[in-house]
């Protein structure tokens, strides 16, 4: 179950990363970047960059500077360095940027807009995992979605910081019915419907879309990188999209959206988050984190309609609603092996402890202290 | 206290049920039903199905679906069986069931989406009473609530199903005023105004509408299940429709909302639970459960007024709210004596173990093991 | 640092309220008045009324009323005597009585709307203070917003409680910018933009707003009234007022809006809340606490987006949302000292109790047993 090369050169890099401050903020910021899909690995960051660069170099670089901001500023305010160097202030900080320069038109105001909402995902990553370690339950990005909306539903009274064309006030009305078609939207170019070409669309730009990169090429490139790091999350983040597309298509929802990856992000999310990480892979929990991305994919309509008054996108708030759904249940079901935060690494690094007894509930952790529970604190080699 | 006949009849039933797979699983079922007005009594909750199929046999069929998919899912998912066994998983599923078929259009996929409502309340449940076992707070029909607002906020967006007439996008308008003549709404048969007919019509039906039956004999039926159980029960549910409606009425809220017992349903719930079931009942705890079953008929006007821009219905979303803030006060108010979670039967139970010193101030809990905290676990005979 | 004659005032007249029934009750109603702005103080919340009462007899009959009443059930409910005694259950009911005062029509019905209010911001306040007691969190001025919130948004269905005129409904539309030119509202008359007399008054009229009183000389009151408590509060809540308003003037919000102080009045609380009340005053606290201010004026427009489909207002939630955030991080922040809810009192104390050891990481509270954590159980003299 080895990586083989791609996991030899994250070693060596990690020993370069150790030794130079420069390329050890490098490494730390890359793995802010992973962390957004839960990989801790510099490389999965780097080819996530590639992916998102290949896109768009403008929501790159704002990217950026909420990783740098919400990074920087977990220094500042002293929070704990294993945490910091595994990214864990760094994923909610890339994609505020990203998202409010995805629905902000440019101006200069944007850029200090940005570096404010870094830093306050930093904050609110801190309060959240403060508030669930009573639980033991991530935070998620929901530090991203709280600080995002707040900063997006402002912008709606505000002159000098403006919204663009992708924000639509738009009450629902129940005598429209959606058009279900299957198609792209903007150029209007290319067959309509069930076609394999749409299909692959819907599938891979449901991967890009979890940052925001509507783009089939981003979708392929991400997850190549998430398969650097781990086969069986891969495997899952296509399950996922695919589901969440598959899910959309049945109940009739927009083709336009459907086609553009927007019903598969949250799904996306949902089958890596449960579907290896946060729970032992086995057949039962395989299909609970199944059964949570297609559930996704009702919740981005749910939370769609709810938001359609002001306009304002669900972001990732169904993977975050669904997610805590489902691992707060954790506890109760005799079905599940939950792997603790404090053990979270990869999912088959959680196979091989579940094998070994080290994870479940044969582990030892009853009489033997355990470190305290706080956002995945993988140890940094 | 006895209650004689009835009594007796449900411990020759506990003994039938005990012995046979189907009778359990029958029995498990009727708890379920019963547990909606928290009445863990089978003979209840065939009473209330009674009460739903002489209204609806639609209605009651996706009630019984909801109820088996939520059941059987605590089951394949490895739920506490004491905890299945006393319908803990089941009176959300009905109430799901109900609530979508209630709203949506029936078609095919319908069925699969009560299902999956039903699936999706029991890991809620589960989730929800792992977060506020904190607390010793239960989850009421927070997971319903959750599950069917998120499954009908979706609708909206989706071509293959579809809300009926009863949802209806009417944003607020500070300009026009209520009529508040009290009536009846499709007919316009009958006397308008406070005649005992109408006040009788917003009496039963406030309790026939927990469970959204608009009809006047079920709500009949309804407090006869009740009063099988627990007289007590009988009497708040009564006091709490009297009073949500006459709250509505004071404050000049829709007449015919009135008449069809809509500021009722939340007040019956909210008079039940906190009338004797989680507090033990004294004047007090009554006067405290009518306060919170008066400020539940407002909270109903102020979360339909939240939910009007997207045409939601409020559900029994106001009960849960008020209930939970007048339960999570209990342990900082003297003059209340509540009834922890592990110890919940019914309220003439409380009263008596009060009377013992099993409940309360004096009871022997601080130097004894106690069960942990859930939902309700009484153990089935 | 002692406030001199002030403070040797002070503790005259806890002398004298300590001898007497009446004058017990005085205290206790005048500490809830000062409570509104964290200060435990029954002189502060005199000027505080003087203020309110200057500007209008009604909000201030209307607040003394909403007061009595949430004091009244927290005795006759048997809250802890002293969280009474420090008016603990008061300041939540004096911005109920005031709120619904200021946005509700006059008749009789709205005195009894006021005193179940009260009474409901009591029962809320008490809920709040054990649910956030797991993270020694205070609940703010939570129980007002939630009560608030409800008992306004019922009143768009109620044909015998009106809002006034300054409820609207008012859906977001993109496509219109906000007037930023700062001026007065009303009379229109007076010079626009930038000029010294209109920054006075956003200065000042931020400070007012806090309790809904919308005139220069109230906030020159308040500011007062604070002064003579903290003067460090002084100082917080006009730096919160100042950068509240610059931050909207920044961002090209309505200058209608900033000139009446609406953009400064959350400012205020987060700056005195976060500036040396709950965290002892550093400069990085310091900076901290305005950051979270400048944050508050962003998401009370975030906040009034979100409610204007229905036209409500966003009160202080933006206040208690921010300074949540900012408090619940603050285990995880060694850049910052906090301040236990049970010794809090003001904040020129903690800055000596931080210089002599008794507060910070210093203190030696690991091994002597510690009261009960609550909203700021402040020893009464």
């Amino acid at each position: 179950m080895t990586a083989a090369a791609p996991q030899r050169a994250a070693e060596a890099w990690s020993g370069l990363a150790a030794g130079n401050p420069v390329m050890t903020t490098v490494d730390t910021l890359l793995r802010g970047v992973g962390q957004v899909m839960f990989q801790n690995n510099p490389l999965t960051g780097l080819i996530f960059l590639a992916g998102i660069f290949v896109n768009s170099g403008k929501l790159g670089g704002f990217g950026l500077l909420g990783l740098a901001a919400s990074t920087l500023t977990a220094y500042l305010l002293g929070a704990d360095r294993a945490l910091i160097r595994n990214g864990l202030f760094g994923f909610n900080g890339i994609l505020v940027g990203i998202g409010l320069a995805f629905f902000l038109n440019y101006n200069g105001l944007l850029i200090g807009y940005v570096i404010l909402g870094g830093a306050l995902s930093t904050v609110a990553m801190m309060g959240l995992a403060n508030l669930f370690s009573v639980w033991d339950l991530p935070a998620l990005t929901a530090p991203f979605v709280l600080t995002a909306w707040l900063l997006l539903f402002a912008v709606l009274l505000f002159a000098n910081l403006r919204p663009n064309a992708l924000i639509v006030v738009a009450p629902p009305d129940t005598r429209v019915l959606p058009e279900t078609a299957l198609r792209e939207a903007a150029t209007g170019a290319g067959a309509i419907g069930l076609t394999p070409v749409n299909m692959t669309n819907a599938l891979f730009r449901g991967i890009g879309e979890v940052m925001f990169q509507d783009k089939l090429a981003t979708g392929v490139i991400f997850l190549f990188a998430i398969f650097v790091n781990s086969r069986i999350s891969a495997l899952f983040a296509l399950l996922g999209s695919a589901l969440g597309a598959l899910t959309a298509w049945t109940v009739g929802a927009n083709g336009v959206a459907v086609f553009h990856g927007l019903y598969g992000f949250n799904a996306v999310l949902c089958a890596i988050a449960l579907g290896g990480v946060f729970f032992v892979l086995t057949w039962r929990s395989a299909i609970y984190a199944l059964v949570a991305a297609l559930i996704s994919a009702l919740v981005f309509a749910a939370i769609s309609t709810f938001l359609a008054p002001i306009g304002m996108p669900a972001l990732t708030a169904p993977f975050v609603l669904v997610t805590w759904i489902f691992l707060l249940a954790k506890a109760g079901f005799k079905a599940l092996v939950p792997v603790g935060l404090a053990d979270v690494t990869t999912a088959e690094a959680h196979l091989e402890g579940y094998r070994t007894g080290r994870i479940g509930p044969e582990a030892p952790s009853p009489d033997q202290p355990r470190r305290p529970a706080s956002d995945a604190p993988k140890a940094v080699p």
